[in-house]
């Protein structure tokens, strides 16, 4: 189905539609020209839908791997003949052991995607919790994987909802406001991360001038973020990357929100390439720079961002994107890391659900994570 | 005529033919894919070739229409029925009247280009001159006319080198160097502004490292510079604007070297969009910045980089290049501007052919103009 541009909101990035016996996704990989929702039914599909990146960003794909091995589960169900407690034992192991191997092949789809992971971890828990529970019949089992999807869902929802509430209160109406690649709702649920303080400005009528950097290679801000914000009716206003410090010289710019995939102690924050050069942009121009990161995102372990190990990526993207043909000669090397780090001294703030830490991170952030309030 | 790659430096990017009663210029509008090398003969084909920009950068065009009118004023000379100087008034009349028809249309191709403009006024005040020498006859006026586009095209070539030798003196062989956009060979005669130190260093066996900016939106670093340089067998990486700071971060970086479109008293330095966040990624990391800069594009009528006024591009460049389909929804506005201001704080110097100025700009650049050496 093929709907109208002025309404992706209405459309959640992932939904589990249990009367189908499917998970809706909106497929990426067309957007900005079409929006197409498609409905995932089997192992195959879900796990296609992620590898094809139909579905992205860490977030997002947590919660499809979540709905996804559930609603498989759930598909074995007509499987156990006799659904009784005294059975449990037997329809447990069988159950257990179609899960794993579901989960294993979902996981196969994007190995180093944290998230992915973590959420189908999180689903065996919940499985491994129920073995020594002979009172339980499989349909309760699958009741309870279910309920864990929508949790990691609404807890995604949540936590994106409370960085928009912190991040909002760095705005005044009319504001201009510059992010990065797309953190954005296409990447969670809802609201996205570096995105949420704008889906809220627009809840009440901020009049945000958006400003979206097109984001070499894969251009995700060009093809996401100036869509999703646009669509959901906006005021955007596209760059390249390369323009975003001419842009803040003029003064349009009174703050950049970006997101992150990994924020070590001291505050260094990972984030998709070229987030380093909006930041010291900003720095120079005396624009504040905000990082939004969920908690589950800050890697205490980590004393700096010199230990975040950054993908390489392959040349074709450079090269070759788009045109479908070679845009430079071939005895050309390429240079094409996936992310760069942000050092904490150019970060005026890191928002979580948590609320805003402000430097000296090593000093906030540890606080918030010694008292995690409600 | 089609040839193989590795040869595009036995040819100059704008030569007369004078055999060929012909300019011969290399389609930039087909690299890298194709080196086609074509001739221009009638103004038409001339004023085409610098509109649609199969020649293009300052100098270059430059010398295109010193070439074209000295060609086309010769063309003219069979007209010319009684080429005695007893008919001087008479024929010189009507062959200025032939000049400056066609130098006005010739000039109508990129009217803002300045070097366009400047290499047609030098050519006729030539023609001027010859005004009142009653005892020259139009062949040989149209011969000092031939005379004056080869010196407009023979400086252009010892000003790039030069700028070439002094910019070596900043290299060490091993050297990993960076640029931004085409001041390359492809946009004057030979050499480049910023790729003349590259060149030179080649040719004395620096085996340096060249990093090459992609410089969105037109792509003038992956479509240009990587192509020409590497085809002069040079170590030659692409990298995409927004990745300029991860890699000086790495320390694969020595020094950065980009050309300009004009330089303030001050130092503040215009130059393609992205200039800027490179200089200010090379301040962070230490690298130091130099800007290449004949002494005809500073300017000491303007004090700062402030009063340079800068173009704006149309919104398609960014949005629907190379795919030929939109990337980016509709109701997305663009910014596009084609330049940016670098401050001067944060030029280590500026590399004319008369030497390099350092900081403070202000007096060092009045100093280059006050004794222009030999």
């Amino acid at each position: 189905m093929t709907e109208n541009q002025n309404t992706i909101l209405q459309y959640e990035t992932v939904a589990y539609l249990p009367g189908e016996r499917a998970i809706r996704i909106i497929d990426q990989t067309l957007l900005p020209g079409t929006i197409r929702l498609i409905l995932l039914r089997t192992a195959e599909e879900i796990r296609e839908a992620i590898y094809l990146l139909k579905v992205r960003g860490a977030p997002a794909i947590g919660v499809t791997a979540a709905f996804g091995i559930s609603l498989l589960t759930e598909g074995a169900l007509p499987a156990v003949e006799d659904d009784t407690p005294e059975r449990h034992a037997e329809n447990y192991e069988a159950l257990r052991s179609f899960f794993l191997d579901r989960a294993a092949y979902l996981e196969s789809a994007r190995p180093t995607a944290v998230n992915l992971a973590w959420a189908l971890r999180r689903m065996q828990s919940v499985l491994d919790s129920c073995g020594s529970r002979q009172e339980m019949t499989m349909r309760e089992i699958c009741a309870l994987l279910r309920e864990e999807a929508y949790r990691i869902r609404n807890e995604d929802v949540e936590v994106c909802r409370r960085i928009g509430e912190y991040g909002l209160t760095l705005l005044k109406p009319g504001d201009g406001v510059l992010t990065h690649c797309n953190a954005g709702q296409l990447a969670t649920i809802r609201y996205g991360t570096a995105t949420a303080p704008m889906y809220l400005a627009q809840e009440r009528n901020y009049g945000l001038h958006i400003y979206a950097d097109e984001t070499r290679p894969l251009l995700q801000g060009a093809r996401l973020t100036a869509f999703e914000l646009s669509s959901a009716g906006m005021d955007v206003t596209l760059l390249c990357d390369n323009m975003s410090a001419s842009l803040m010289r003029t003064g349009a710019v009174q703050a950049v929100f970006v997101g992150c995939d990994r924020v070590a102690a001291n505050g260094d924050a990972a984030n998709k390439i070229g987030t380093s050069m909006a930041a010291l942009a900003a720095k120079r121009y005396g624009v504040p720079f905000y990082v939004c990161a969920p908690t589950s995102t800050i890697d205490m372990s980590l004393e700096t961002g010199e230990e975040i190990v950054i993908e390489q990526r392959p040349a074709e993207e450079v090269t070759e994107m788009w045109y479908r043909e070679r845009m430079t000669a071939r005895d050309v090397k390429v240079y094409n890391p996936a992310f760069d780090v942000t050092d904490h001294d150019l970060i005026t703030g890191i928002i979580t659900e948590y609320g805003i830490a402000r430097p000296p991170f090593t000093e906030s952030l540890r606080a918030l994570f010694k008292e995690p309030q409600g």
